[in-house]
């Protein structure tokens, strides 16, 4: 049996009962859903076991492949859940965890998620979702708008209208992106004369009728690797991903991107698509828009801007500037469920010219029949649900000006955190915060002076060690569970552009304190001693380099 | 403010409430909250407005572009969405909502669901999900064996391996089917002496190096509208998606499939995928699996199965013999919010061979490292949510013979409503069910003696007519909102491969009962006569029949 005040068989009956009657106000179920309404920090912190158990004892609780031939009570396997899985999840939502881009949601968001997964509207369709779908065409409007600021009139056009799009809602930034390309590549390789357009014949013909050598997509070193998938999948190649260099602050160089241009021009390699991060992944910097807007124009490429973590920032009058230039874009990605709080699964890509998706429109015969209003026809996925409604009732619970507050917080706090490591004797800044993400890295303080005078063979040898040094620590520090960063590879100017491992913090969080950056660079200085061997061979090495 | 005891204002000590605030045992949304936990069904029929309200006046309620420049409370807001929203969606969980693949949830799955996205887990990654990347494996592994049925050891060492991958969890079907597409394209045209493979040098190259004038997909004339996405997408184009025909029964013709593949490789053209279906989406037909992938292994193409709908039949002893040959396939697509009653967002694709993924492989610095479990690293999308652990828990509290139950209710369902159609006068059965789908439509009695005698030209006449009827009677059923039907175009033999226009039936919901199904039909007779026009031309058609 399925409820909990029975014993476990399996009838018919009973499995209606599971479609029909509610787990009861005393069961474990609703008791747990209840601690966890009630104050989700506590709920965690009670069921978050504190150390991290190694992975490979984890999956030995799950390692059955066969699905159980009978029937557990809702109450057992919710205690199930609780010690196998909710006991050795990720606290995504501590103040203390501050290495990737998934953090805390505003409380009113798990009611209204319940109430949307109960409704299980499918947004493919308006005949599985009616008023959703109107829902879903505004929170479009409403992103289209803080991106490109069009008219009224704009909006009362093209906002419902059955034929147009303004974008379209998916799971995540990298459907977005490939949505974006998707269109991008259709458009550059578009019917003309006898030829009836790519989406039809292909890319083989395609290339062979506009008698291009290859494609091309520009972004710089940094961008985001769901650019390489895209490249993939869409049949460009993953060579026809081509890397621009960057200036010392992760920002793409103009100069560089149309020597690049010209090159591919030359070769008889059609650029097809440029993308400007806004927002990278690593650093959180954010590509001179504005000036790759203009080569874009001149050049014929379509622009896309990918804002998947950045886009958030236009909410805030007084950080959108740094996303100057993104109103020229063709189309961008933004995350909702990054800097908008938003559970996961909530990405969008929206696109200047609401006929700019007639390219990879479809059609069926038993729904998204032409001239119908359905979401799907414009979509990459076919069945979604209602996320939407979290973006709408987020928009309005918390609005433009709370979003404003929340962004700025979450720079400013970033910009103290840059200095607090600056002025410690034993940490180096390797990335400055333009947004709220940042990245630095523990250095002993014999360090400093040794590098002064260090040979560059000396420097790679010093800088190898470092890296050694920095994947210890943050390995330490994510097992002993109090507190998260992550880490990454950068090639820093001042490291001569060799592979720098470093930390990488984003402060997202608005419960993140400036108390508890302090404890991250105190247990990180603390771990650091748990490597006598390490620390000695950079003392050692110092010591050399400055004695020669 | 946010939060319901304040006046509405922005203050960052406000915002960060709402991070750590519940909303208060009295407040509006959990009240809302609390009624949909007690009694969903009359919790939606109380909300959900009875009668149609036009799309166009909905949309006036989501008109505005603007995001707010002030906030709203949550009780005020909460009050909104009910009156706007929920008001006017779509009752997808009602005993007489059988028109679409979307139907009731077990109640368990509501406090999971909310537990799942107050977790806010994202699977891309260990970093962000630890326990729940085990799980996800679990459940693909699961789902595999479910398909493949291997043995212990098989699962003990691919299930959780690093480098390989029994499959992908994704947001749909559509994914899915774009993922195993993604596979075999990069699989057909790997790597080899100098070329490095489609994934690096795009398709133009390939299909340079290789030697082919094309490439192509073949599928029943029933296939999914998500596999001409997919030719799109991956650069075949939608012509290289190739119709075969189908027998009377709406399952794909091996031999028409044979003879396709031949004139293909004749005009070189590499047909590097067959896909068969296991459960169309209008019709519940399932392809003749064990003879097509006898021929796709003689020619050697991946053999896909798009078993989005008719997988879980897999659970039943009883009936999954139906989907026999299932095992050989190269890839199957299972979607676990069809008929494994999962909340929407929760599609699968299931390979074979635990090395097959290795052509769509991809790593970043700062996660999916190589040798990393992450599960990032196989998948399409980017960041996702832990879906998998709903599938993980309907499985144990279910259990597959509690599956079984429900998988055999459905089909003997709509075996009894066929034969309830047939035994109508004025009703006539369009496609017998095998699953549980079926296909019909209302003809006045006077049609079938007419039919007998009637000539091409006039049995085309009357079908139009009967088109029209159909039309007009879906569409004034689903204004009326007391139950829904959807409709479709089928080419039936007995209507001279005339286009069809159809009412289509899906039976998943088991709340749906024997008396619900009468009254659909009733409604529906009742609703003919309300086209007096209509119903009267299409008289005078059948009396001009039998009388010349």
């Amino acid at each position: 049996m399925i409820s909990e005040h029975k014993t476990a068989e399996v009838s018919l009956e009973h499995l209606i009962r599971i479609f029909t009657v509610p787990e009861g106000p005393d069961s474990t179920l609703t008791e747990i859903e209840e601690k966890l309404s009630q104050n989700l920090n506590r709920f965690l912190r009670e069921h978050i076991a504190a150390e991290e158990k190694p992975l490979i004892d984890i999956e030995k609780d799950f390692a059955k492949a066969t699905i159980p031939e009978s029937p557990e009570f809702v109450s057992q396997h919710t205690q199930h859940l609780l010690d196998k899985l909710v006991a050795h999840s990720v606290h995504t939502s501590s103040p203390s965890f501050v290495g990737h881009m998934t953090s805390a949601l505003p409380y009113f968001l798990m009611p209204l998620s319940k109430i949307m997964i109960a409704l299980n509207q499918n947004l493919v369709k308006i005949e599985t979702s009616k008023a959703f779908t109107p829902l879903e065409r505004q929170v479009l409007g409403m992103l289209h708008r803080l991106i490109y600021s069009q008219e009224d009139s704009f909006y009362a056009r093209w906002m419902h209208s059955a034929n147009h799009s303004l974008g379209a809602f998916c799971s995540g930034g990298t459907i977005a992106n490939i949505t974006a390309l998707w269109v991008a590549r259709n458009n550059a390789l578009r019917a003309k004369n006898e030829f009836t357009g790519v989406e039809k014949e292909g890319l083989y013909k395609a290339m062979k009728y506009y008698g291009y050598e290859g494609l091309a997509i520009l972004v710089s070193e940094r961008g985001h690797y769901s650019l390489k998938k895209a490249a993939d999948v869409l049949g460009i190649g993953q060579e026809g991903l081509v890397s621009v260099a960057t200036d010392t602050n992760n920002r793409i160089c103009p100069i560089a991107l149309q020597e690049k241009i010209a090159q591919l021009k030359n070769n008889n390699i059609m650029p097809f698509a440029v993308v400007g991060v806004a927002g990278t992944t690593e650093t959180g910097n954010i590509d001179p828009l504005d000036e790759v807007a203009k080569i874009c124009l001149q050049e014929g490429c379509h622009f896309h801007v990918d804002a998947a973590w950045g886009g958030a920032t236009l909410m805030s009058n007084n950080y959108r500037g740094l996303l100057k230039g993104i109103e020229l874009a063709d189309s961008v990605t933004i995350d909702a469920h990054k800097q908008l709080y938003i559970p996961m699964g909530a990405g969008m890509v929206l696109f200047k010219n609401p006929n700019a998706m007639k390219s990879i429109e479809h059609h069926a015969q038993y729904i998204l029949r032409k001239g119908s209003k359905d979401l799907g026809s414009h979509t990459l996925e076919g069945s979604r649900s209602g996320m939407a409604m979290l973006v709408y009732a987020a928009m309005h619970i918390i609005s433009r000006p709370g979003y404003e507050l929340l962004i700025d917080q979450s720079i400013e706090k970033a910009q103290y955190f840059a200095s607090m490591i600056e002025n410690q004797p034993d940490f180096e800044l390797i990335s400055h915060p333009e947004l709220c993400l940042l990245t630095y890295r523990y250095i002993p303080e014999s360090v400093c002076n040794a590098l002064l005078v260090a040979s560059n063979e000396r420097k790679a040898e010093l800088n190898d060690h470092l890296n050694q040094l920095t994947m210890f620590i943050q390995k330490k520090q994510r097992e002993a569970g109090k507190s998260f960063v992550s880490r990454t590879r950068l090639n820093p100017e001042k490291w001569n552009k060799l592979d720098t491992i470093v930390f990488r913090v984003v402060l997202a969080n608005p419960l993140t304190n400036h108390e508890v950056l302090h404890l991250v660079l105190e247990e990180q200085r603390r771990i650091a001693q748990q490597a006598p061997r390490l620390m000695n061979s950079i003392e050692q090495l110092c010591n050399d380099i400055l004695a020669s």
